[in-house]
């Protein structure tokens, strides 16, 4: 690297603190029309290399006019994608590193760290001892890109354990026959990733209908067990939700654990967004039953400052995970391998290639503390229960679903088609930016407190302005009748 | 961000420019035993905070002794991975901006640079317009993190689209009947991955014979494609490899895709390492046929400069991706998605969330140039030559493969254990690291140009050690016998 190199990385970090200084003075959503940004730069690359300056100043020209910006205090959609400095310092390490440690030879501390750093993380939540891979443990911890792929790798693990139990004690079945009768199960409220998993893995996926909570009880997947045990189905694979995405509801673990154990079903849980606050004592109790699962996975890249990716997953039995997906060829193979001390993470997950992630955990967790990831969590919850209170203030308003952590669902007292008007409104004017669900029969808002700088006054921006379009929309309507 | 964070941000860039510079003197293959990390690290996170300098400081300390050195010129494993300052700049940038661009609507930039860079790169290539999604085209390219995810993807799709070809043609088959008919194919040199994707899918996959240059040809192929519709099975997905890993052969697309076309089996190109070459017009000979496949895929994060992760996939008819994955919660759905114009590149791979990865692309054509890339290419090709020709005037050794790009496949003549002992001192010596293959019977010795730093003086260096220590080795060999 020569100076002028260095000089680069330098206004590259010199514009990344300036954007977040000035974050919130941009439109959180941006003008642009598709296809905006063709027309904006030429057909096909240079011939001949162009200047870093040339370069750099078609960030602002270019990217930035089309960027809708997340990390915006007035970014109150899907849920939050973490950012923050230490995650950023150990990134660009490494980048600069450039290892790929697909295995424990490929190179060493990427797989150890990795370990190691999810297993603080397993004792930062609390996690019950058969899911950390400690010294002789037979569970273990391994970084994912994404909740999807944790929720897949399960499934896919779930559905080879199951094709050989069902094969050993029916050995004139065959694989096909076994798979055809395969059962997933999920709630009517988890994420379209499991859909999409059971897709993948080429299985039947059913949906359990959730409670008045919009969670699964046990009673509700017991009955649906029973009709498919009755038609000759096989249920293999349950996949629980805390902290679904629609309104941040809670499937009963403790009713759901049990079945799934005595059913020989896998249960996986998902808490992609909720399984952050589990770092806080007061919301610990949300993840009672863990222990009877299979596997456990939430996204530290949502909601623990680690930026994109990050997604935490550990298995009881991480043999559960190597049995589905171990092949070897003589090019990846090691001296190490088979000695049982090592970790080979190209087993445990769909690509081969992975980045050295793990350094991104280790800056977090010691630059922040477990203390500093508490505070964060808390203030996010409380900016939460701050607009629940500014809606419930407004007798025009009603709350949809409880607030248990960073999720605000909400809507306009009245049809479908008012509340569809309302975020229309909202999102048109782009001084806020929100997404919908569908809770049942009803439109719903969703105010998810997202941003690591958003604070009481955003909240309080933000109400004020959801309201004023709520008067003008409601008087609007009322003009037209 | 404040000045501290500032000051760090800087202090980390400055090591890494140190380690580059320093690079060549660090021994490339740690000395380090399985497990020694974690009696170097806590047992927990801490509670309170720690200063950037402590965690910092454990970088060189914990860190380093572990790290097996891919970026060093000494470096000649696997396939190399992908480091340059354009990237690294680039990447800095995208985990600042921090915003997750699954749909158009969640970051408009990040989906249309994507596209535009996927068109830039394919043009690069020469790709036949099919696959360009242009302004009004049926194809186009996408991101993936893997070769091994757009594989699978591929394969997911195909699985798709003939499940439903051969309902429509069968109405009284169920699905069932026909995933357990469905047969895929691809070459005995393939990578690990491709049998992984079968195994994930769920269908049945099976190797065809590779000739005396490790390729496939058109016969192999049809061989066993009338021997399975004998058997009533239902080919329908054939993934050609260019660039094997073992020994970077090139199956025959122009006898193999008018095959495949002809069939209706899809014809999947995978090109992860090989594909950079292909921006040198001496070498985009070996990508022709490719106007028979349905994807194509390469990696850029191996060969092009671009730092991990970035897997570059186009395909002729996006409509077989999105007919594959598509599924549409409201809290996903945006209003611009079905007005054609946009591309929701969720429905094009397996996890949902992904980074702003195409301003690498952005950052690194530009600052390199299209002959900046070609120089890069020649390089190494040229340097492989160089090994060759080194490895050819000493008697004692023989070369396995033709050396088409920069693998060069070696091996002393004689037996297996022999060779297998030649690795292992040169692999415990830990001045170079290489990894081995079989091609068929034969243990062979692979050395790949990896590093960007690599130049003539480090193969002639690596060249004296590996013939040094065949000369002990042969000489100890001679007096035990």
């Amino acid at each position: 690297m020569n100076e002028s190199t260095f000089k680069r990385t330098q206004e590259i970090i010199m514009y990344i603190a300036d954007y977040y200084e000035q974050l919130e003075k941009r439109q959180v959503y941006p003008n642009v029309e598709p296809g905006y940004l063709r027309p904006l730069i030429p057909d096909s690359a240079p011939q001949e290399p162009e200047s870093f300056e040339d370069v750099f100043k078609d960030v602002e020209r270019i990217i930035m006019p089309g960027v809708t910006h997340w990390q915006s205090p007035y970014f109150f959609a899907y849920f939050p994608t973490a950012s923050s400095f230490p995650a950023l310092l150990a990134d660009i390490l490494c980048g600069g590193i450039g290892c790929i440690g697909f295995s424990w030879a490929a190179s060493p501390a990427c797989t150890e760290l990795e370990t190691v750093m999810m297993d603080w993380l397993g004792k930062m939540i609390n996690l019950p001892e058969a899911f950390l891979a400690g010294k002789n443990g037979e569970g273990g911890g391994v970084i994912q890109g994404s909740a999807s792929e944790a929720t897949l790798v399960s499934l896919l693990a779930a559905r080879t354990k199951t094709i050989r139990r069902v094969r050993s004690e029916n050995p004139e079945l065959t694989e096909a026959d076994i798979m055809n009768r395969l059962m997933a199960y999920a709630s009517d409220q988890a994420h379209s990733s499991v859909e999409r998993a059971g897709l993948i893995g080429g299985v039947k996926i059913k949906n359990i209908p959730s409670d008045d909570k919009f969670a699964v009880c046990g009673s509700a997947l017991e009955k649906v067990l029973q009709e498919d045990r009755a038609a000759g189905l096989i249920p293999f694979f349950f996949c629980a939700t805390l902290g679904t995405t629609p309104c941040c509801s809670f499937d009963n673990l403790l009713e759901l654990g049990p079945i799934c154990n005595k059913e020989n079903i896998w249960m996986h849980i998902d808490a992609a967004y909720a399984g952050s606050a589990f770092v806080c004592p007061e919301f610990r109790h949300l993840l009672n039953g863990v222990e009877f699962a299979d596997s456990f996975n939430f996204n530290p890249h949502k909601w623990l400052l680690v930026n994109f990716d990050c997604s935490a997953m550990w298995v009881k039995k991480r043999s559960d995970l190597t049995n589905a997906f171990k092949l070897d060829p003589l090019y990846l193979q090691h001296c190490h391998q088979d000695s049982g001390l090592v970790t080979d993470y190209r087993h445990w997950q769909i690509p081969l290639g992975r980045r050295f992630r793990s350094l991104k955990m280790w800056f977090v967790f010691r630059m922040y503390g477990v203390k500093g990831l508490q505070e964060y969590i808390r203030k996010h919850v409380k900016l939460s229960h701050e607009f629940e209170k500014l809606v419930l203030q407004d007798k025009r308003f009603e709350i949809c679903a409880e607030v248990i952590l960073g999720l605000v669902c909400f809507r306009l007292k009245g049809s479908n088609e008012l509340n569809e008007a309302l975020l229309k409104s909202i999102n048109d004017a782009k001084k806020i930016h929100l997404v919908p669900c569908h809770l049942r029969e009803k439109f719903v808002l969703r105010f998810a407190i997202c941003s690591r700088t958003v604070d009481s006054d955003h909240i309080h921006v933000a109400w004020k302005h959801i309201s004023t379009l709520a008067t003008e929309l409601l008087k609007a309507q009322q003009q037209q009748q």
